[in-house]
């Protein structure tokens, strides 16, 4: 039987598993604090297990400053901030080389979107930034780069083609520059060998396979990586970027904020009569997505949705009322815990982040 | 008529000029105490007169370590002296990131290249280390990895392989160090804009090409160069670091430089009776070549010998005794200061080079 909280159908997935030898996610009793293992949305990894027993360790992720902050991207910044609350070190790579060399954001404008966009929100979210390792490709070190470049003689086109595509300049540069974020900890000028977890989504598989390799060939331990589900986009077909209208951004204003939660893509039937009768169709629903991804922690409260739902007992118009509430309360808090912060943020970016 | 100094025919070149766009170099007298110039072994040149006429000017050159140094590089050298005695800032990227990336050498093996063949030369034929910037690619600096990361954002595949041709990574990576080499001198953390002189070989015309499109591009001031002639291999055809007859290196032991300088292809005719009569084919003589290029500072006496060649009243076999002595000199001088120097360079090399 179906948990009520695994609403995408895992079969996608399997075959990702199948096919790239990820490794399926059990997780042990200990992660069940955290509702992505928990609810199974965190659902394959490689060497999870070799990261989280071990003594040396840390957490790294990206973060590429060339757009707006949507709840797809508040999926990392979640189990960033757990991590970081069990005392694990954490460190955040603002991605503006990549930004400025692959995507054409100017450099300023990448700066703005560093601190407006990503760095306030993960901030707002819970991100210790005292305690935390953030910095700008830009502006990382010596060691850092001198890793890039010297990474760049351990492969061939033909490789990168087959895992990249096409390639620009840029490409070339931005993927050794990544691929120094997540190796770069392991340098004697760092902290030396260690386990680094990076915990992406499925589709950024491909690249966590060539660090690997690369991490291999210059006696690095492999970098370990965990694997969450896509969210779906808010009115159905991918959460995408380019369409504003897939996404609920962190920096939308309240009126914009709800009347996307009004437009979400929900499971209900052609009439309510119909759905009183079957209950509406829960595996469809991008409401009760949004739920189990974000808005409802605790687990009974979202099963009670889920009943609710599926007996026909409560309908999508109250439905969307309560993620409507929902949607409210979280912007305006996190638009409070933005404004709070800003004075250190700005601060943080000027003096340390863009020095 | 042609100059006795001018051995080489120039047409070649003069099909170079006219099909890239190199300017023919026409020395002032100024330049005059500079055999090169003197004698048209640099024969053509981009923007020299505006990097030579500029209050804000630097020389750059790139040392490679990969493998012996000698009489071709020497030139080079030469010129950076020459420059450097006149007051201009000298820098030298020793391109280690090149040698290790697209010629795998091990990193140790460059460093020890860096030092043994290059450095120890350098200083042993007049460059004042304490003056001149000398720096790794491996360790320069924030600013410089940040240029030539971002370089690669401006340009396109297909353009870089219009130049390059094939391309590895790490040979994309190195070509936009090499082009932070040249252009991160006018970032704001070094000296800010200023007209840099890169003296090379005429095949290094392209490159030159591409880091003057690229400087345009960020606004800054196009590097000058200056184009010197080739080397002919000892033996005739072409000088190649992979064919050790070819060259005479700093390095080689006296006994085997001597055996080379007694194999120097020279203008003998087919008997001494006929080369009294015709005197030498002074044209094809590789013998009066490094005499006009390293060994003979004086022209009276270069073109006594030139006399004495072509009138028939030396033949080949005086000549290279006279060769054999100049070698014997300057390879017994230049060993000696190597040795003056050594730990000075090496000590340089520990605490600032790699360090």
């Amino acid at each position: 039987m179906l948990n009520p909280w695994e609403t995408t159908d895992i079969k996608d997935y399997n075959k990702l598993i199948e096919e790239f030898g990820i490794t399926p996610m059990k997780p042990t009793k200990e992660l069940m604090d955290n509702r992505y293992f928990r609810r199974g949305i965190i659902f394959g990894h490689r060497d999870f297990f070799k990261f989280w027993n071990a003594d040396k360790r840390s957490i790294l992720t990206g973060i590429m400053p060339s757009g707006p902050m949507h709840l797809g991207h508040k999926m990392v910044v979640d189990q960033c901030v757990y991590y970081q609350n069990k005392g694990i070190k954490t460190r955040i790579a603002i991605a503006d080389v990549e930004a400025i060399t692959t995507r054409r954001i100017p450099e300023e404008k990448a700066r703005e979107y560093a601190v407006e966009e990503y760095l306030l929100n993960w901030v707002a979210l819970g991100l210790d930034l005292d305690k935390a390792d953030v910095y700008a490709q830009t502006n990382r070190s010596v060691p850092y780069y001198r890793l890039a470049s010297l990474l760049s003689g351990r492969t061939t086109m033909a490789e990168m083609q087959a895992i990249y595509g096409e390639l620009t300049p840029g490409k070339v540069t931005s993927i050794f520059i990544q691929a120094s974020d997540i190796l770069h900890p392991q340098l004697d000028e760092y902290d030396g060998l260690e386990h680094v977890l990076v915990p992406v989504g499925v589709d950024q598989d491909p690249h966590i396979r060539f660090v690997r390799d690369l991490a291999e060939k210059i006696h690095f331990i492999k970098p370990s990586s965990t694997y969450h589900r896509f969210m779906t986009g808010l009115e159905g077909g991918k959460m995408s970027s380019s369409v504003p209208n897939s996404y609920l951004a962190l920096n939308d204003d309240l009126p914009t904020a709800l009347k996307k939660a009004s437009n979400v893509l929900t499971g209900g039937r052609n009439t309510a009569e119909e759905q009183r009768r079957l209950g509406g169709d829960i595996s469809k629903c991008v409401v009760y997505e949004l739920y189990a991804y974000h808005f409802i922690e605790d687990d009974d409260e979202l099963k009670k949705i889920y009943e609710d739902c599926t007996s026909g007992k409560m309908l999508c118009g109250e439905c969307k009322q309560i993620l409507k509430k929902k949607v409210e309360e979280f912007m305006t808090d996190l638009k409070n815990k933005r404004e709070a912060n800003r004075e250190k943020v700005e601060q943080f970016a000027k003096e340390k982040l863009f020095k």
